[in-house]
């Protein structure tokens, strides 16, 4: 099914770890002509061309988008509104855009606020995946397989391009969903963007401690997976944390009022609330992750 | 070198999967007459038997400790002082002690209470290792392969006991290091009990949200890891925050007031202030752990 999807021209904006994965996957799952990438830096282009992984390149996002049946916006979703207006002028009407942007609800808005109201065929979404490595060179062609997309179409997105970037999707493996872009942004705040703020506060916290040395020295298998998120891009996050800052700091709230009332069952010595809590962590862990368990290995 | 170390016969008080490790390693690596194995639970430890980790059971500690050579404690650590209580009558003071708990200055109080100083020849210990599964059935002999194993002598400790027991663990393949008990509750209190505590609560706090079934469905890579460590038994950890309280509840505090900072720098759209912390972060985690970023899939 999926390899009688074609495409004469496909644009990739921001060419790394998801917009060169996007690549690879529909360069081996479906029918393409053409790869155009366009990124800032000329150097990064001329490698992912190298690499095979695009097919022409240029720095200019307008002639980019030019006669593409499908661009992917694979930029910091901070980038996104810049982004909308250099290709507007060049944008044909037939060609269908959407948007790796971990955030949905500023994309909506930047696109809006450049087109004056939603492009019929702008299909805003989110592939659920990566790594906490960037750049083309990190880029393969599974990273999406068996991986969430989450498309969140708004009442004025076309059937056509809808169906088309879902396509375009499942060709690369994904599994895709569909969500208000509201939801999107609350759900996702909870799973992906607290664990983020979390893990590079600690290990922020711990390099400011004066022994750091020598506590990252005990720091074996447990800590290492708890904080690998910490290594994930400063600038893509950055964008992140701002184009979703009420949906996290609600959770972040909610999260800091839970580790209070552990905090004060454990000061109090009350055993039986500090066991409840892990129980019911466990409990919920296990059921949502029942295969996870036991890969690595863990501090204790 | 370790092939030379021999046993007539070693004791294992809480036969899971630490006490087993150990079993399994020592059983490889050493020479070894018997192993004893003691715990509560009979059909845990007709399990242990059946498997091979150990070769005679039962569940009266001072039958077990009897003419052994060595005994390792790898109960939690809320057991620590009934069970010295346990053995005290039973002990011969040639047999060389040794524990696995995860928190020292309580270990040390519970010996000190029961023998009234510290017995020359227990050596309290712990090896940063594990995995979040527990039981007889989770161990293996590489557990301890390449980890380290923390030893934290008194000035009573004899000099003879503190050798043999550094050969037992460097004969399970273990790098073996000393510090002082009250060090070792502080360094372990932030990388290894503070984690715990947080991906506990994270874990809790989302499972209370309405939506949880449908947040934890987009819970992929990143989060899986972040929260792998949620996952392991309560009831050890409810004994291990409870007994490294102080130091656990003095590190909680910097890490909420770092998080407190951020969560100011977010609100106020400071960028600056809240990419300087994902970079000072990122690049200690880099630091720290350089060869385990991009071993698995990431939420974003």
């Amino acid at each position: 099914m999926s390899a009688a999807l074609a495409f004469n021209r496909i644009t990739i904006v921001g060419v790394g770890l998801i917009g060169g994965s996007f690549a690879r996957a529909l360069r081996k799952h479906a029918s393409v002509g053409t790869i155009v990438g366009c990124s800032r830096q000329r150097e990064h282009l001329e490698r992912a061309r190298q690499l095979g992984v695009v097919d022409a390149i240029t720095t200019d996002p307008a002639k980019a988008v030019r006669d593409a049946d499908l661009v992917l916006l694979a930029t910091p979703v901070g980038a996104m509104q810049g982004l909308f207006e250099a290709i507007r002028p060049a944008l044909s009407t037939d060609t269908v855009v959407t948007d790796a942007g971990s955030t949905k609800t500023s994309v909506i808005a930047a696109a809006k606020a450049v087109f004056g109201d939603m492009p019929p065929r702008f299909v805003p979404g989110h592939p659920v995946a990566g790594t906490e490595n960037s750049g083309v060179e990190a880029s393969f062609d599974s990273l999406f397989a068996q991986r969430r997309v989450i498309l969140t179409p708004t009442p004025q997105t076309d059937a056509d391009a809808l169906a088309c970037v879902r396509s375009a999707w499942q060709a690369c493996g994904a599994q895709v969903t569909q969500m208000d872009a509201a939801h999107h942004d609350h759900v996702l705040a909870a799973t992906s963007h607290l664990p983020h703020l979390l893990a590079y506060s600690l290990v922020d916290t711990l390099a400011q401690l004066n022994e750091h040395t020598e506590i990252f020295k005990y720091a074996a298998g447990g800590f290492a997976d708890f904080t690998r998120i910490a290594s994930s891009s400063p600038a893509m996050w950055t964008d992140i944390v701002q184009a979703n800052r009420d949906e996290l700091l609600a959770v972040l709230d909610q999260y800091t009022q839970g580790v209070a009332t552990l905090r004060r069952a454990i000061e109090t010595d009350d055993r039986a609330a500090v066991h409840a809590c892990f129980e019911r962590a466990k409990a919920a862990r296990d059921r949502f992750a029942p295969g996870q368990a036991g890969q690595r290995g863990d501090v204790q």
